[in-house]
């Protein structure tokens, strides 16, 4: 990576910190940990996650009993405002990384257009 | 996007394509598309990888003939220099891509960790 672009980059990271989209999720994410019933609903729902998102890519198939504990799981989490409050921040935050990546891909995706 | 984010995202972009990798892969381009037999078996080799990625994706099984086709067409590319520069030249701007998300990805990274 060339000086001046890593700069930039660094530069980027520093701004992305004080974006509102970042700041609003690092609150969240402090809500989240500092409320137990939110904190532990989280967790769940992170793990059941992770199993299904794994199966999902190695293209194994989701039990009954796995599929139930999602619907259950993303029922506690409707119910949360802490928690929902969290996933709205994360999708904010993920659409503004989604952004920048489009820009950054700008030049190699006109090239191959 | 706050403004700064989205300046600092388009400048790096600019920088993106002052890069000697980049450079590198805008000629690396540009030399198998005006070279016939270079160009053919590119065009070739990304058919065979679209249909190879695509039942990846989907679970699909690979036959015995797209596997050959795939051995083929990569004896092929092997004994191209042109088509070798090329892939050389697109791992070295993805490489760079890499690093640069990585560090955009950094204030989240962090967070969560």
């Amino acid at each position: 990576m060339a000086v001046n672009i890593y700069d930039t980059a660094n530069q980027l990271e520093r701004e992305i910190r004080e974006t509102e989209q970042f700041v609003t999720l690092q609150e969240s994410f402090k809500a989240v940990q500092s409320d137990e019933e939110a904190s532990a609903i989280f967790n769940e729902f992170r793990n059941v996650q992770q199993v299904l998102q794994q199966k999902q890519m190695t293209g194994q198939e989701i039990t009954e009993e796995e599929a139930q504990q999602a619907q259950e799981i993303s029922g506690k989490i409707g119910e949360n405002e802490i928690i929902s409050g969290l996933l709205e921040a994360e999708k904010q935050v993920g659409q503004m990384i989604d952004d920048i990546n489009q820009v950054v891909l700008k030049p190699v995706r006109e090239l191959y257009q």
